[in-house]
């Protein structure tokens, strides 16, 4: 259970209001994801983390559904329940089907895995171009 | 200072022959990278990984540069140098620019945040689809 | 679920008797929180960690909430749930507000950001005084 | 060694100047630490970052002592280098002493092992108010 | 919940009924660990990583119960729940006791400690011989 | 280089004389490791870990081995530097030849992928004795 109490989603707070209004109309849902209820009990963080991922998550070099990949890897590494739920809905609606899925987790497993032999064998970064 | 001795790219063990052998053709590198290098104190292992990182490392649904930023990702959240450091190049070397890069970056960066702001207030993942 | 069974708090076990009256006692509580519990399953462990603690969360150069704070900065980026509900607690119980644990949060979510870029990045440690 | 090129001080790209200029002039330091010259190699993002860490970063309900050793709080559980060196330059500078360093870091090692242990044993969070 | 459907034990795909099989029959049990029919949802990864973990997972000049100590260790570290369970009950299937995983948490809890301590005061390695 | 000044092996402190003594002693070496000279600048913390861990490190239901690798399979987990160096350096004085070594870095690295996969599939803990 979330430690702090959800804002509701027709909160009076202007700043809420605004941001909350925002996010639907940027993601194109109905309904206020919990993450950002939560944020809302502190409204000027709510604000600052939106427009921050606002920022960031639009398509550039990368296109929305490599960015979303990322966040899925990012949160897989942590454990993080709440984000790999999110993300993975994400990918699976930008249009990664289940094979597509398997291959981000085979990539992800695997790298952890190799992330910690190169620590724990503290090999030294590669100084050859070649060989990076 | 890496904890195990770097075997030889010149060992005379079979297994390590044949899995350097491929490496560098693989790879199209003249050099083995030290990882391997290290992974080779423990043949059998060595060959294990490779194995594993050959089958995984190849394109599917995803081409090969969404792969290695996956891998960046991972390496860069968990922090690991000589991985940050092997993966940071292969990206380049698949084209990626500074800009690509600093994508990268500012989605790894942005959801190691928002994974602490879920996992820190506790929030339950989200059963509305619209909202996930 | 627990992976141990959780002891009783009327155990018969003189070094849980002890550990756990002590516990209530300087806590101000009437109940023992289950992760004394679980430890009691190892009572020369329970004792170890008990008095660690107890010796480290004692007003010193800094006070106690601020002790209550780092806890829940160390929770949080760690992802411990029994954790982060039980710091949580601690430091409204001590006087922060919602407004108060926003600002840990936002300190907390920013730095695991920029961490991951530091380490992304690669980024050696500045040399020159002024700019740590 | 830094994976991207550090932007010059003297950068002439306007977002740069800008941040840079506001970097020196808000931590009042003389020279721009190399974090923010490896984000410039990203424009946008060493704007955004900066901006979202400037807004938190300001007294509130907690003091700036207290947000930085959350940050070193955060960082040391992380084990980021750039970090851990940048941020115990900052709580010394505001004041604390080896002493009060040792308390941080007595904190900080204690919370690591219980949130561990009530990981590894899978502690259920507790539901009675006295308790948490 | 999981987030892609756990493929049924009669599956009909070849490789799902091959790998299902050698688990049972390696494992002695009689349903497949949901861990598995997860993974099987992408039958080649599947397969890839079963046979990774068959080879690693035999006695050599570590025993068996070592082994499953370690994996323990290290999803205690990690905070996985599943595999916290998992572990935790194949170290009780091999023989430890309530102390010896007890000894086990100890440890584990003990060394995350004292990591983030050298970490937190960014210790340098040792040189001498004697002091490593 | 270390955020604090490592204490001398000669100071006069009696706290730190004694705790350096026992270190000296109990583990029979000439010098005291940089750890526990960076610890002893709080030296009231520096009794406090050195006490916890003379404790925990006693031959009990796991020999002294099993109890060094589990601090190497924690401290590769979580990337520690200077904590690898050390616990390496600690098995291979008890007796772990390099494919023993070989073999902890194997399971560490398998466990740390399988960690992430069933993280990244989210799934739940088995409930069937048999699959745990």
């Amino acid at each position: 259970m979330a430690t702090v109490k959800l804002v509701d989603e027709n909160s009076l707070d202007p700043i809420v209001q605004r941001v909350f209004r925002d996010i639907k109309a940027t993601k194109k849902i109905d309904q206020v994801p919990d993450f950002w209820r939560a944020l809302a009990s502190d409204p000027s963080h709510l604000e600052l983390v939106w427009t921050h991922l606002k920022n960031v998550m639009q398509p550039g070099k990368l296109d929305m559904l490599t960015k979303e990949i990322i966040a899925l890897a990012v949160s897989a590494t942590n454990g993080c329940r709440y984000c790999i739920n999110s993300h993975t809905a994400a990918v699976q609606r930008l249009g990664l089907d289940n094979e597509g899925l398997g291959e981000v987790m085979s990539v992800v497993g695997l790298f952890n895995m190799t992330n910690k032999l190169a620590d724990g064998y503290q090999v030294e970064p590669d100084v050859f171009p070649e060989a990076r």
